[in-house]
């Protein structure tokens, strides 16, 4: 069996906005297994905003993406050829592997981690990238476990619709809470209200005063407060955080496309978290594994018992990950943002 | 007997700075004590950033103050005559009250708080309203409790000079960390190391790309913070920070004088609190008694052992406490500023 392998590599940094000429496309065939490796076929791949951030040559919490190597990504896939015995030909497995049709490894990912095999009877092979997977844990450790919300209080997501927001939401309702979600344009405000429960939206891309309009949302102040965005709203939402609130700062695309020099202003107001005690807590999912097991658990019962919904945007083909990886920092994309890469 | 009483009253709330035109003084009869009530004679007052919010009528941890009303600060006087079986003429107290020379009350502060009686053998009257009072209780929450602080870790501190500050880095080094501050113009920067025991100082008036000198003087990054000011420092703090960061969030002078149209703009970067798991908790004292107990028998020790050093700026009449407070709020005061109202 002789295969061609497509993959996406890193042509060049951006600086500032990501474009199309900062990925290019090659091939090359499939190599020979040794031993211990197995050769997987890539199914789904997951594009993340987190991804930005590895685009640049900076320290953080993973290590850039190299220039002239092949992106890398949450994938699903199915093992197609096993010279590891911890693995066995037709097993479904997720990990971070490469942006590409087929990777050989040792039965890792590319950050070290073992593959993890799938029950693909769970749940759609794909929801193990969403709700199942990295996005679905961030919003289970941000607001359960970080935030702590009690039954009846009010609860705050910014980019409600995205693929982390749209379960915040729905975790937030489902322990008893009332959920105010920001989203860009009429759409998103509709779908976070009639697909994910959202007891009220703000469409932050209509609103004039956004300090005013989060405090009519909030007249008794903001409990927990669940950050995906930086920006307006993110300092909206610090000006209305109620005495002891709390808040998970997850994400900041606001800040991912920008280098040090051009970093938008940050958050006026935030003499407010004195006055009223609150508390910021920046998360890595990845740090709360046994919270992430929990999620995996909790989310199966509650997928199964028609209390948590998911919304994914799937794109086609190896050649449109960059694309969809694009449209999703621009805020194109409506729920989770995956790149099916094969039939599963 | 009959005494009169010297009081500063709220003239009318500033918008920004605050000026003397905000102040206004009289005169009046000391009223003669019912059933119940103690006369205290005040000795030293406190005048302390966080008045500034009091001045505008703003929602907030304290309710503001009344035009046409006096200001409230922290005291220290004695009870010079007693209707109240809990206090004996001669005792020294401390508690809120008036600025001015006389306070009735019913043997409790004007926040309901009953005033507390001192030791006068333990240190020096006035250092209940600093080293021993607010100021101190808040270095030592903030840092202790809520940075809590290993061994070998680097401690940042911005208005290292100040009541608060200087308190913060001798806590650090007494707990074994290593402490840099910031503050303002070469005399205090020499006054945090040789008196206070800083291992560093930065002077962020002289000091041209603040990111880099706070990187300089932390090159493993920052592990706890303790934030006074706000502004430039602040940002440079957050985007140092170190993986597991604390930052004990006490204040920010750069807010107190803004309305909400001309808030400064917040600190850049905080999208580096995410990727390196940093919490900010914002607090107020008041909310941890069980520590100010634990702090004040802490510091008694460490006076007593010559491991804590004190600095205190004296203004001298009622008449002049106004002045003493606006320069407070452009950091023209050394150490910890007190306003004496009367000989001991």
């Amino acid at each position: 069996m002789s295969l061609n392998n497509k993959r996406v590599i890193l042509n060049s940094r951006p600086s500032g906005q990501v474009t199309a000429e900062n990925f290019a496309m090659d091939e090359q065939p499939v190599p020979e297994l040794s031993d211990g490796q197995v050769l997987v076929r890539n199914i789904y791949m997951s594009v993340d905003p987190y991804m930005r951030g590895r685009m640049n040559d900076a320290k953080s919490y993973v290590p850039p993406f190299q220039i002239g190597q092949p992106l890398q990504a949450g994938v699903v896939g199915q093992i197609v050829a096993s010279n590891n015995d911890g693995y066995k030909e037709g097993e479904y497995v997720t990990g971070m592997l490469n942006w590409e049709n087929y990777t050989v490894t040792n039965g890792s990912g590319l950050d070290g981690t073992p593959l993890r095999k799938l029950d693909p009877d769970l749940a759609p092979l794909s929801y193990n990238l969403g709700i199942l997977g990295m996005p679905g844990m961030t919003a289970w450790v941000g607001l359960k476990h970080l935030c702590d919300p009690k039954k009846g209080e009010n609860v705050f997501v910014t980019a409600a619709s995205g693929a982390v927001g749209s379960v915040v939401g729905q975790i937030a309702k489902n322990l008893g809470c009332r959920a105010v979600g920001s989203a860009g344009g009429a759409e998103k405000c509709a779908l976070i209200k009639d697909r994910f429960g959202y007891d009220q939206a703000i469409d932050y891309k209509a609103v004039e005063n956004p300090i005013q309009a989060v405090h009519q949302a909030f007249p008794d102040g903001i409990n927990c407060h669940f950050e995906n965005t930086g920006g307006p709203m993110f300092e909206a939402a610090i000006m209305n955080m109620a005495f002891h609130g709390r808040i998970a700062l997850c994400g900041m695309i606001a800040d991912y496309n920008a280098t040090l020099a051009d970093l938008p202003p940050g958050p006026r107001g935030m003499m407010v978290l004195v006055g009223r005690s609150v508390k910021l807590q920046g998360f890595i999912v990845f740090n709360y594994p046994d919270q992430c097991s929990e999620w995996i658990a909790t989310a199966a019962q509650w997928l199964n018992d028609g209390k948590l919904k998911y919304v994914e945007s799937i794109a086609d083909g190896i050649e449109n990950a960059a694309d969809a990886f694009i449209g999703l920092l621009s805020g194109k994309n409506i729920g989770k943002q995956i790149v099916r890469l094969a039939d599963e």
